[in-house]
């Protein structure tokens, strides 16, 4: 008589294995889920490994699509920053993962969802956070199987990106073009090849970032649960995205819109960061920065070369840079007289201040 | 007979040198001041212009310490960043140099100071707040000498950085030592040379990372006054100091002080950016940052490479960082099944939020 | 010939009528035009007086509605206060009056609209960003008809509330509906009186909270152009509603969506209070705020009295409120062993830092 | 042989009783510590029980001077109010009673705490997050002793404030000065009678404020956990000083500043809520409010009548407020001409924002 079903996310690695047998010891039924979001795995082997572990059930899901469309594109469109430096590539993958281990685990009636992330990172409280939101009668096993063998050695630490040093000599070009804050178009400017589909775009640019060495980082973080922990990621296409975005939203935004938006992607990140991708929140600052991205529309050139990303250019329909307005030659609604009431009227409160308490720090 | 005497802000080019004429036709004393706050330029030669033109007296001051001191390193505390990318060299540039036009104004009993700063750009602004906000009963006259001849040709746009296409194919490697969140020296650990007074370190970073191509931007940014426009900017010394500056604090502060600390610096930012480096928020917010950098104390090492700078470590008397707590193996306060406790109480909110009104976008 | 048409804000006063007069003589066709937001005034008289000093048209336009529908209801939701104890009666009234202006400003080809707010104050400003957003053409003239008087005796201060001690000493007690977190119907509990159109509630309110002296205040505030200014106010219908939405909305909404809004709402005062009612940035701030509101429905029970509003209770269909969740025998999510789990994880980085730094305050 | 010490906080009433019991039962010895922080008790027969009930030791502590000081004052200058309109009275007295537990366990050599805070609520978090802040190795005993018996019924629910409705007839009016942003004397202005040390005038203030019914409140807060909960609360002198201080700190505290500190206050006020009073960050934000409130000083009159509190007026030796600047007559740094100025210049984003987009919610 079986215990329940358990919906375990399973890699095909040791610790995922052994967590199966445990399982299955312990009197469950064990399906296995694996989740495709563009790593280089034999999907095909972890199959087999599993069914011969005596699996019920084996899921293999392509998620790169979804990966892209429903995760990364609002990333890329809130700017999202952790802590002024970390991408969150593995933060937005816990819960696209783990949405689809609920929907498997529902669909099979089971009680049970069971991981392998490991206790102290922020991946087990992604990943539970995320099946207690979008599933809130699930039971959730966690078993910390890192403690059976010891950990890698980070030989292989950068899987996607060349050092910069051994990177081209010449640089790539590109020209990526923006919709409604998300990329809908890559060109490379001198091959004359372009990509057109959200997969195809960001594993475009994970090559051509992944071979100059963009998007290398070696930092301390803060975990969630409030130690610090060093970690090195590399971000090749999240890193290009990032600096275009970027550009073509300043361009196009107009400035006080901006400045607000920018609060709310730091507080996305500190959200996705955190685990709460599925909560009240997020959803609310999600729809937020959707509606701030309307015009941000457009083309951005750069060039990558030897682990840097460089804007050349951008151009927009939706643009609020008026050449001519900037040029001293044409003046549309400014005055230079204006600007000393603008300056005397902001003035008025300093002069006062000054008056009545000087400043700290002038030497005068 | 004198209708008042008048403090330039000098630069010995054709602008500032039409304005001084045209003042004294205007039947005013003219005092010259030019600054020095490291640009390149032959300063005796702008002397003896000025004594040619008529001026009364001309003062040329060299800045460079204070600039570094007084401004720039509290920019360095803040990681000052006007929409992300701009470091904003010039806008902390132009309080110090005002700020020194007003002592000399005072001391020399000159009610009237001028500039020829552009009259749609931010320098305008930022000029004459400083001035108003340090010596209220001034009369600023401002004239816009650039509507007298056309504008220079960009061509001599880049003039610290060498293009990282032809920078050095070897990285050079800093150790950068910080004491409450400011340089105090930095050493070049493949030739021993170091450098350990704020002017001499901020030179040195500025040589090493102009060498190597470092801080390029291409930016369209946001001007007080509304309007977009185009800069490009160099900032190699400012741009490694940034990155290890936020390598150190990130180390060395708690989570919770940096997060409040970093809104405090894009706060700081946007005042510096728009002209208010001496208003009373200004100050207060420069105080509590300064107050948070207490114990940002220790090394960075870092390599420079192509217009890149890449964190390689960091150590610190003060940190935060516990390698033995992060560890598996030593718990320290750590407990893994408080961390289920933990994301359940975190998870309550959440499935009673699914429960009554679900969330908008998971598929299932 | 005329030099064009100007739109006059006309009060039926000395001052706008002195402006009328004199822009006559300056050679302009005068419109004037009279908003009835609910002032108390002799809308028929002013009409007559114009027409005698030569206006060529007289628009007397009731906007009671769309004053109460599209400025105080979006102030509601938002929970709308400057510096914390202003409701901005005033300050939502101003683009509502030009928005009015400008439209009959480009009906009647009027290349001018004119007003006789005072220059030191706020109102010229509010009044001015409002043409210039919706009408980028139009020709401002602004005349500050109060130099040529003195200032009204500030005898009639209070014109909608009693004073407290004069009171009724007997509490109403009303019943607010909300849907999407406006009022959709007011019930005077006793009397069994009830509103359901927007004006009607308002006026209800106003009525009601007037007659026991509810919502005024004596303060100093700080302009937007830097000086603080006294202002006395007096806001029954707006003090009673804050008070109302504040409490079905913490009722109803989840705590972090609340405490993000929170901060929008701030901005959205200062954006009120400093005239930006129409700009990009107040757009998207309202827009965010009316999502929040989604699930702000319900009944609020409240008593008012003697210058105060108590809240009685509150019910709602989409509560979040969970009094089994709360209570000490149902467990549902919610397990106390949990609660040690989540405070020892929180206490993690906090008993490093104790080790590491101590604190500042404690005796100890 | 004992199991070791705990130090208990003991209420007399019969759930720390039962604790005390049963922690003898398993063989502690226990020390009991009952703060008097103004709660109206009879400390001599909770001494007796504890004793006779077989404590080793009783403590009783009078931190009632150290509480207004220490705690109270903070919140005061912080404006701190949780949510819109809790003003934390209890979340304030944990971390004040828990200090003196933990420094009685430090010296009396004691490595256990207890308490008898409930579990679902907040005070088990505050109490708890203090003790492992300033006592790292110290391990925290929680009984939820609640569980032993039925709730108190809400009949006595309000103890300090009398109902507006059968208070007097007559105001109070006070006179309340205030230097560094805290109150240093309160002058009755009708009676004469003052007060002047910290205790005294907040004891006083919760007499006044508490005879007319003022600081009742009845809301739905967010618990830290996340649960919505009832509170009943009221805060006489809490509520007085408040609106006193919020009155003497506009006045007198430059307008951008103040915009900064509110952000800083409502930081604070989550904080304390959520039991983090020692924690780095608010260590740190309560250095930033202090340093705000250097400049906040002067006197508040105020009547105090139904309920209610209202402002009269204010007065102040550091006052920003220039009542000649105000006014129209004198210009001082004002000029109207300016203003346009200004306001054309802050217009030119908008009119080019309209030009190019519109806006949403107008009308025409």
């Amino acid at each position: 008589m079986s215990n329940g079903t358990v919906v375990l996310a399973y890699s095909g690695g040791l610790d995922t294995s052994c967590i199966l047998v445990w399982l299955k010891e312990q009197g469950y039924d064990v399906i296995t889920y694996l989740a495709n979001i563009g790593q280089d795995e034999d999907f095909e082997a972890a199959r087999k490994k599993a069914e011969s572990l005596g699996a019920k059930k084996v899921f293999i899901e392509d998620l790169r699509s979804e990966f892209v469309e429903d995760f990364i594109w609002p990333s890329v469109q809130a700017n999202a920053v952790y802590e002024d430096r970390y991408l969150m590539g593995t933060a937005i993958a816990r819960p696209c993962i783990a949405r689809r281990q609920v929907e498997i685990a529902r669909m099979e009636s089971a009680q049970f969802v069971s991981h392998g992330a490991t206790g102290k990172g922020n991946d087990q409280i992604r990943f539970e956070l995320t099946c207690y939101a979008l599933y809130p009668e699930v039971k959730v096993s966690f078993m910390d199987a890192n403690l059976m063998h010891i950990s890698h050695a980070p030989a292989d630490l950068y899987l996607m990106t060349k050092n910069p040093e051994d990177a081209p000599n010449v640089p790539d070009v590109l020209e990526i073009e923006f919709r409604k804050g998300v990329p809908v178009k890559v060109i490379n400017v001198k091959e004359g090849k372009s990509k057109d589909t959200p997969l195809e775009i960001f594993s475009y640019l994970n090559e051509i970032g992944g071979k100059h060495g963009v998007g290398r980082i070696d930092i301390v973080e803060n975990r969630f649960i409030g130690m610090k922990s060093r970690g090195i990621y590399e971000t090749p296409g999240g890193t290009v995205l990032l600096k275009a975005h970027l550009d073509i939203e300043t361009f196009t935004m107009d400035k006080e819109v901006r400045r607000i938006k920018q609060g709310l992607g730091v507080k996305f990140s500190e959200l996705v960061y955190n685990g709460f991708w599925y909560s009240p929140e997020c959803d609310f600052v999600r729809h937020c920065i959707a509606k701030s991205q309307e015009n941000v529309e457009g083309k951005v050139q750069l060039s990558i070369f030897k682990g840097q990303v460089y804007i050349l250019g951008r151009e927009s329909p939706k643009s609020l840079y008026n050449e001519e307005l900037v040029s001293m030659d044409v003046q549309g609604d400014y005055d230079p007289c204006d600007a000393s009431g603008f300056i005397r009227i902001n003035a008025v409160r300093l002069r006062e201040h000054c008056r009545l308490q000087g400043f700290s720090d002038p030497k005068p």
